[in-house]
């Protein structure tokens, strides 16, 4: 079988890019992928289990202070939830995209959608995490720490945990907003 | 003068990129720089203002609140403040480029240093503003408002300036950031 190609002729840009893609690149966007699912499922874990210790923290004695009365805490516990419950859908479509290699959506749709969600998902948790942040430390100005120490302890852990989730949130967001520069630029989802 | 293509021949990419670049999108870039500068400028002066706001909301009468003695406001004013500085010198950089056409810096310090301060600044004035924001009811709910009105309204002003400045700052840091990418893909801080 002789090539298409003749002796001194180069391989146009698109033939070349397209067997390097599928020969050598093969491993790098499987890592990528795998990167985007890990980063996701961090973010899930985080904001599950800060939505969860939010949303048990209610002490048994009556008069004491729940999250539910305290405007930034509910905010806390909402940001939480709506992240944990994207990130869990978003993993399934990284899966999706993982076992099929191609997109659920149509690509752009899918990239688009994937970036403006957690940049906008990121800056939400952030917000929710700052001004829990404040009510906790002024539950501790205002002494209710000092009687309910196990409602206070468990409010900034729920924090923390917020602020490991958003930080996992940003980071996705930088390399899905890399693929959709990729996608714009390029007119394909991965710079090999 | 004979073209250098014979006919049926197709330019090279570098060749044609090159020459669409200074004919056809001169105007284009131009624009993109502008773009940035201006939203640097809205970015300046809704920080630079809401810091002002902040720095003089003290009320005369003694004993009464300052936002030197609470926390959340101390960071709205740094944050915004630290912004406005920042948005001072990365005009700077962007009128440079716009005149000399070339960055101040090496080209791909520059790109990075702009897109990580962009993000780095608006992750913190959103955070501050968050803060600020529960400080302020905190403030309203304690009955602290019925009589300093005055303090309160210019520390809802100093939040809600300080928050137009985020949303512009967020947007730089879209297109900061994608410039970098441009730059990582093609080599070049255009995609045209």
């Amino acid at each position: 079988m002789s090539s298409p190609l003749r002796n001194g002729d180069t391989p146009s840009p698109a033939v070349g890019r397209r067997h390097f893609h599928s020969t050598v690149s093969e491993k790098k966007i499987r890592r990528l992928n795998n990167l985007i699912l890990l980063l996701r499922f961090a973010a899930f874990c985080f904001s599950l289990a800060a939505a969860i210790f939010m949303a048990t923290n209610s002490s048994r004695s009556p008069g004491s202070p729940s999250w539910l009365r305290l405007h930034p805490f509910r905010l806390v516990f909402a940001a939480n939830a709506i992240v944990a419950v994207y990130s869990f859908f978003a993993m399934g479509f990284s899966i999706w995209e993982i076992l099929k290699g191609a997109t659920l959506f149509p690509e752009h749709l899918q990239l688009w959608f994937d970036f403006a969600h957690d940049q906008v998902f990121a800056y939400l948790l952030l917000a929710a995490e700052a001004a829990g942040t404040v009510e906790a430390r002024g539950l501790k100005g205002a002494h209710t720490c000092s009687s309910e120490s196990a409602f206070c302890v468990q409010a900034y852990i729920s924090v923390s945990l917020g602020l490991a989730g958003f930080a996992f949130l940003a980071l996705t967001a930088l390399v899905s907003g890399f693929r959709v520069a990729c996608y714009v630029i390029t007119g394909s989802r991965f710079h090999l």
